[in-house]
């Protein structure tokens, strides 16, 4: 039998290369798949040569994921319509402010069978409520799609050091597809089918990161920072209650998409540096930003104002203590100290929709 | 009408100073205390004078606590039996190891209706099951004792940073006077019901901070720890399912005494410290604690022993690989990178004993 299945990365960053190299050495053990995994690169010059053709001759993604070969079977397209053209299996890996556009581009040469997996972080909040990246790309190709987050730095994957990662699908079948091509050895899948509660834990744990850096700005120490991860992580519970239909899943919480994601942003990530920076300096975080990033647009400040836009306009901020204190010392001028404020709430008895007994064999272990 | 209740802390290291700082402070506030607050101190000479003297002239714990100033109301108390008698509420806070000879030395002594708490960390599992230091001092004392427990490494609390802690405490009057004692601005107390689980907590956590200590001393990253730390949870939760009689409820877990602990000790504690120096040198850990900790006791790998025994005999051992392999490579000569094998468990149907709906204001706050 012909392999009948072909995977498609768009997007070649350092996630995505990441993605693309598991992925890439994944498929030639799986019968069902092509050994051929398209990427689509963002064409640009690097020194002078094109990326996708430093790619597919010295199989490095040296501007991206320097020091890391790629597999022989992973090849660099610039044209995203050609990357996605009898793909089966989609990998939705590029900065959020770009996808509406590939969107456009790749709609009419999607196959309609079809599967999409988003390992974008980002999610919209507004008074009505929220809007994920799944379901942008799910209305713009009409195809099933699954969300991947987890505690991913992704330097530390390519270095093949031990992680956990949270695969949300619905259908248990597609399930066991994607989680064939991303698990190995030290990069362990397990799979919900919450896809949203995945992506919405993505996007929260930034604005929890971002109360971390206050108190790594304020030189304040373990304790205090295991105390907001704590209030952090029990207020992202809250707020998964609140969101009206988003039926986000209680065990969630617990996989590596919760729990170890919230820890190591809030120890590790660039959302966390970021609100550092913030404290010690004093400038805005935009500024911050510019100088530190090269003007890339970061999450967990953004989300603050989005998170408290819905909760002001629901009349349920007080509940939420520790992301209102957030969003009004990034956005209000008040002083960093304040982030303490009324933390004193009941977390008891909060529980997000608790979790149905899944179906047998859906949480999958491969091992 | 004069106040009817008084306090003594039986201990005088790092913690026990640091909590009779705090009493020693509240008590002023509260018309129901004596202003005075014994404090316990194993008499010690220090440059040549009792430490007892030094406390009760100098206000300060110049060997366990210096450079912090104890309340002038606290007083320093040689004899346990001296400092126990008259006491209404009695804060334990000793090492372990001499918890037996001292309850032995002040049973007769301690008012029949005096309430105690201990600040202890350690629990004893066997075959049988687990012994806690809150069921030890009822034994001995016949007196209502309570648990307290949370992220709270002694230094950070007496330099006034903030910082949460858990008090388990079945009766809800009892629970609002010791919170009333510990409770301040930065030192912000929770009660629950679940007086054991707040112990099982404080000592479990040093077991998956040893898991933590090898994967530091592997030299691996931020993901890699989040993992561990997430299984390391999940297992204990799991633990608490399994230990017959305990009662734990599931939201103990969500508490400071739960998750806080557990990342506070995972990134700064000595049991986390010590594993790391157990892959980096090879040496055994009793070697370690003579050469890093002057020959003190650390808990974590002993528990760890004794966890393994409990769930070794009772057939269970499978169902929890993180512990297992702490386990045989603290005790085995496991290499420790076998620490990662087989930890593809599905906890999603976990839960200790589902919390029951707590009595009106149980929970409280004071603020």
């Amino acid at each position: 039998m012909p392999p009948t299945k072909r995977v498609c990365v768009l997007g070649s960053g350092n996630w995505g290369s990441t993605a693309a190299r598991i992925i890439g050495n994944n498929v030639l053990r799986l019968p069902d798949f092509d050994d051929r995994v398209n990427i689509w690169v963002y064409e640009e010059l690097v020194n002078g040569r094109k990326l996708t053709e430093i790619i597919n001759t010295q199989h490095e993604n040296v501007k991206y994921l320097p020091g890391h070969r790629l597999p022989d079977n992973v090849t660099a397209v610039a044209d995203a319509r050609e990357a996605v053209r009898g793909a089966t299996h989609i990998v939705v890996v590029i900065p959020h402010q770009f996808v509406q556009d590939l969107l456009a581009t790749i709609r009419g040469t999607v196959d309609p069978g079809a599967r999409a997996i988003s390992l974008i972080k980002g999610i919209a909040i507004s008074s009505e409520g929220m809007t994920t990246m799944t379901q942008i790309i799910h209305r713009a190709l009409g195809i099933p799609v699954a969300s991947l987050s987890g505690a991913n730095i992704a330097d530390e994957i390519a270095e093949e050091k031990y992680c956990e990662t949270t695969i949300g699908c619905r259908d248990a079948a597609d399930a066991a597809a994607w989680r064939s091509l991303f698990d190995t050895s030290y990069f362990q899948v397990n799979c919900v089918a919450d896809v949203v509660g995945v992506e919405f834990c993505g996007a929260l744990k930034n604005v929890v990161a971002v109360g971390a850096g206050f108190i790594d700005g304020l030189g304040l120490g373990n304790n205090t920072k295991a105390a907001i991860i704590r209030i952090g992580f029990l207020e992202m519970r809250r707020l998964a209650m609140h969101l009206s239909g988003a039926q986000i899943q209680d065990a969630t919480f617990m996989e590596s998409c919760g729990m170890a994601d919230v820890i190591t942003t809030c120890y590790g990530g660039r959302n966390r540096r970021l609100a550092e920076e913030f404290v010690k300096t004093g400038k805005r975080m935009s500024q911050l930003e510019q100088e530190l990033l090269n003007g890339q647009k970061l999450q967990g400040y953004l989300t603050a104002g989005e998170v408290y836009s819905y909760i002001e306009s629901r009349g349920i901020a007080e509940h939420f203590p520790l992301f209102t204190n957030i969003y009004q010392i990034c956005y209000q001028g008040r002083h960093p100290r304040s982030i303490f404020d009324g933390l004193n709430v009941d977390f008891s008895r909060d529980a997000a929709t608790p979790t149905p007994t899944p179906a047998p064999n859906h949480h999958h272990h491969n091992h």
